[in-house]
């Protein structure tokens, strides 16, 4: 039996929405979740977990409020929990996250880009 | 302040033999390593965890009891707990790995391949 990868580029072809990420796979608790990334979200944290960025296509940045990081395709930085941040592209990105299962998209700051069961791709 | 991101070509320079994981960030209790794989491992499997490959550069196949995944660069599997594998790359591949800290390499199975402390890179 040949089983089926997960192919990046033909689940991001799914995607449509910038910052409305979409669940790909589970990792025991953990979701693994592909997201576009346009322009800026929203400052936020997540107090009870850290959340890994794998940046997949394009670049973007992560402002913190002592700094920021900048991630190209190929690079991944780790935010770490109760680390306030605003993830921002430009030009636009594709980005694999891993994060807990239930862990939302806006953190403890909610509001209308909050979605709240991320749909599975 | 500039922060640093993870650059996996950076990373992946700097691991030299194949089947040995290296560290390169916590995710709350989970580890992201590195690994580039070359020519068959050993049938193992991980009761208590799935395992997340990730293909970086190259290609490589997952082994199954049933069956295999083929796998090329920018496609991911996760390796359901319990389930016996063996990884392999004909021609070589860089992966990034996502598994609780602590997964052992070879699993249940041991063995001289077995890399009980990862390094940190």
């Amino acid at each position: 039996m040949q089983y089926t990868p997960l192919r990046f580029r033909e689940k991001l072809a799914m995607i449509r929405e910038p910052w409305s990420p979409k669940i790909i796979a589970n990792l025991n608790d953990y979701h693994c979740k592909l997201a576009k990334l346009k322009g800026e979200f929203v400052w936020h944290k997540h107090d009870e977990t850290d959340e890994a960025f794998i940046v997949l296509e394009g670049s973007m940045k992560i402002d913190f409020r002592d700094g920021s990081v900048a991630l190209m395709a190929g690079e991944m930085y780790v935010v770490p929990r109760g680390v306030l941040h605003k993830p921002c592209s430009e030009s636009g990105c594709s980005v694999l996250l891993i994060e807990p299962a239930g862990t939302l998209n806006t953190g403890d700051a909610g509001g209308e880009r909050l979605v709240e069961n991320p749909e599975w791709i």
